[in-house]
C-alpha cells in the first residue's frame, strides 16, 4: 500500500502502528477466540481496555484527583447540550468567547437553557484572532466561562488560557492531548476524539468533581454529567472500538515523549507550513493573526484564487488529501493534527515552493 | 484461531465475514492509502457507506418514504430521554408497558419529562409475561405508547404487535432485524446496535415524518430527531467505524435471506435450546412463559443452584462463552442473536443434555 498523507479535519489521520494493531487483533483478540467489538463490556478483557485508556488520560495529562474522566457519545455537539442542561437553567447565566463557527454552535444551544453574556466577540475582525487571556474577567455571576481552544475552521488557536473566576470550560475537540496544559485552571474540558485521539464515535470529558456534584439532577440518565462520573462510563453499553482504539492511540502518544514530546513534533510541522506560505512572497495568503495561528489547522488561500483546482489537483497527485477549504471559508487548510508524520508536512511545503516557483 | 461460541447478550457475536471484511480493509480502504475511520465523514468514500447503509435499512425493512432513517449516538439509554424531549413536556402524557428492566429505565426517564400511565405492568408475575396484544388500547390523550420488543435480561418477547390508536414506539435494541416487521404499525422504531446489527456506538432509529414534524424544536441539535433527519445523521461526526460495520452486517443479513430467512434461522437455533431445557425433564427451569419465550435472550436455571459453577465451568472449557445470567437474575442467558450460527445452539443444547444426564 502507498499509504496517503492525509491532512483532513477530521476524522483524521491515525498513527499507522494503532491501524495495524487493531488490523491485527479485529478477529482474534489476544487469543480470546473472539473480536474484542463482540465481547460484553463487563468482561474483564474490556474492563482493562476500558479502565486503561481511563488510567491513561489522567497520566497524560497530569490530573489532579478531583476530576473525573467520562467518555460520552454524540461529539462535542452532544456536549453543546449537555453542559448547558447540566450547569445552567432559567436565569442562570454562561459567559463565552466567541471565536468562530464553533463556539457559535456552542453558544446557540447554550441560550436554549439558560442566558449567555458573549465576553467577546471576533465578528469585526472575521474571526481570525482571539483576546489576550488576560483581558479576559468572567462577570460576577456567570455559571461557567465557554471557550474553543482551536478554531478548526478559522485556524486560530489559544496559546494560553485565561484564569477565570468563574469555572472555565474548553472544547477542545482539535487540539486535545496536542501539547501540555494548565488541567488544574480548567474546570471542564472536552473533546471528540476523531481528531487528536482516534476514530470517531467517543468524546472524552473531563469534569471537577464540584461542577459534577453542582449540576442539575432533573434530567434523563444519560445526559446527566453524574450517570458517567458514577458509573466510571459504563452506566451502558461504550463506544467499545472507538474507546479501544483511543486507547491505542494514548499508549503511541506516550511513546512519542508525552505531551510535551507530542508539543515539539506538532510545533515543527506547523513551522515548515508556515514557512512555506512566507516564503512565496505573498502568493499564498494566510488570514490569521499570526500571534494565535493554529498549530493544528492551517488555513491559506492562493493571492490568485485562479489557481485554486490547479493547486488542489496537483496535491491529490502527489498522494495529498483532504486540503481543501472548509465549505464556508473555501481556499485550503492543511490539518496537522498529532499522528501527521513530518514528513507530510514537509512534502506539502516542497509542494508550495515548486507550485509557487511554477505560477510565480 | 479457535472462535468460540459467544453467547453474550450484548457487545454480542458478530458475523465471521463481516469481521474478515474488517479486518482486511482497516489499514487501507479499498486502495485509498488510508483507513476508512481516517477519513472525513464528508468524502465520497465514506458517503457511499453511510448512504449505503441508509438503504439497506430501508429495504430490509420494506420502509415506506414516509419513514426517516437516522444513526444517533448514546445507545437505547439516550432514546429513554430523546423520545420524552422531542414528544413528550409538561402536560402531555405517555403510555407504556412495562415488561421488564429495559421499559422500567424508558419509563424512569419519560417520567421527568412529562406524565406517564402504565397500561400493563409486568410486576405480579415478576416479568415473565406480556399481555395479548389486542388488548392494548392507548388513552385518549397518549402521545404515544412505549414498548420493548424483547426483554434481553427477562427473556420475553413480543411475537405480534399491538395496533393502537396513539403512535406505537418500540425499543428494538434486542430483537431489531431478527424476523419480518409490520412497520406501518410503528410511528418508531429504535434499537442500539450492539446485538443485531454490529458493534456499539450507534443506535438505528426509524421515525415517522408526522412524529418528526410535530416533536419539541426548543431543544439543544443534537437532541432534535430533526437535525438528524434533515441531514441524514450527517449534521456532525457520526460513528464512522460503527455504521460502517453495521452496513456490512445489514449485506450479510441479505446475504441469509433478509428477515424471512434471518427469523426462520433464529427460530430453528431458539428451538433447539428450548428443546434441550424440556428434555432434560425439570433438571432445567424456563421461567418464562412459553407463548412469549423469547428466541433472542433464552433464560434458565439449573433446578439445584449448587451445579450453577460446574454448569459454567463446563461451557467455558467447550469454547462456549457469555452464559452467565445478568446479575439482577442470576442463571443462565443464552443469547442467540442473527450472528450466532446454529452449531452453536446444538453444542450448547448437546452440553447441556450430557450435563443434565451426568447429574440427574
Amino acid at each position: 500500500m502507498a499509504r496517503k498523507f492525509n491532512f483532513y479535519a477530521g476524522p483524521s489521520t491515525l498513527p499507522l502502528p494503532v491501524l495495524e494493531e487493531l488490523q491485527a487483533e479485529l478477529v482474534d483478540y489476544k487469543g480470546m477466540g473472539l473480536s474484542l467489538v463482540e465481547t460484553s463490556h463487563r468482561s474483564k478483557e474490556y474492563d482493562e481496555v476500558h479502565n486503561g485508556a481511563i488510567s491513561k488520560v489522567k497520566s497524560l495529562l497530569g490530573l489532579p484527583d478531583n476530576y473525573k474522566v467520562m467518555f460520552i457519545q454524540g461529539g462535542a455537539t452532544m456536549q453543546f447540550s449537555m453542559i448547558p442542561m447540566n450547569l445552567l437553567g432559567p436565569g442562570k447565566t454562561s459567559n463565552f468567547i466567541n471565536s468562530g463557527a464553533w463556539a457559535k454552535k456552542a453558544i446557540a444551544d447554550a441560550k436554549i437553557y439558560g442566558d449567555v453574556e458573549v465576553l467577546y466577540d471576533g465578528k469585526d475582525t472575521n474571526y481570525t484572532t482571539l483576546p489576550d487571556p488576560s483581558s479576559v474577567k468572567t462577570t460576577p455571576s456567570a455559571e461557567y466561562l465557554h471557550i474553543t481552544s482551536n478554531e478548526t475552521i478559522g485556524g486560530i488557536q489559544w496559546k494560553s488560557f485565561p484564569k477565570t473566576e468563574a469555572p472555565l470550560i474548553a472544547d477542545m475537540s482539535s487540539d486535545i492531548m496536542s501539547r501540555p496544559l494548565p488541567v488544574e485552571d480548567f474546570g471542564m474540558i472536552y473533546a471528540g476524539a476523531q481528531k487528536n485521539l482516534g476514530p470517531s464515535g467517543v468524546t472524552l470529558v473531563i469534569m471537577r468533581d464540584d461542577l459534577i456534584a453542582k449540576a442539575n439532577q432533573n434530567l434523563g440518565a444519560y445526559l446527566k454529567y453524574a450517570t458517567h462520573a458514577d458509573s466510571d462510563s459504563l452506566y451502558n453499553t461504550p463506544p467499545v472500538f472507538s474507546i479501544y482504539a483511543l486507547g491505542k492511540v494514548l499508549t503511541w502518544i506516550e511513546s512519542q515523549g508525552g505531551l510535551a514530546g507530542i508539543e515539539k513534533k506538532n510545533r515543527e510541522k506547523a513551522q515548515v507550513v508556515y514557512n512555506a506560505i512566507e516564503a512565496a512572497g505573498g502568493f499564498y495568503k494566510s488570514p490569521v493573526d499570526s500571534a494565535v495561528r493554529s498549530d493544528m489547522n492551517i488555513v491559506f488561500t492562493l493571492a490568485d484564487s485562479q489557481l485554486d483546482k490547479e493547486f488542489l489537483a496537483g496535491t491529490a497527485e502527489l498522494g495529498m488529501l483532504g486540503l481543501k477549504g472548509h465549505r464556508s471559508v473555501g481556499g485550503f487548510r492543511a490539518s496537522l493534527y498529532n499522528a501527521m508524520p513530518l514528513e507530510g508536512a514537509k512534502a506539502l511545503a516542497q509542494y508550495m515552493a515548486d507550485f509557487a516557483k511554477k505560477h510565480g
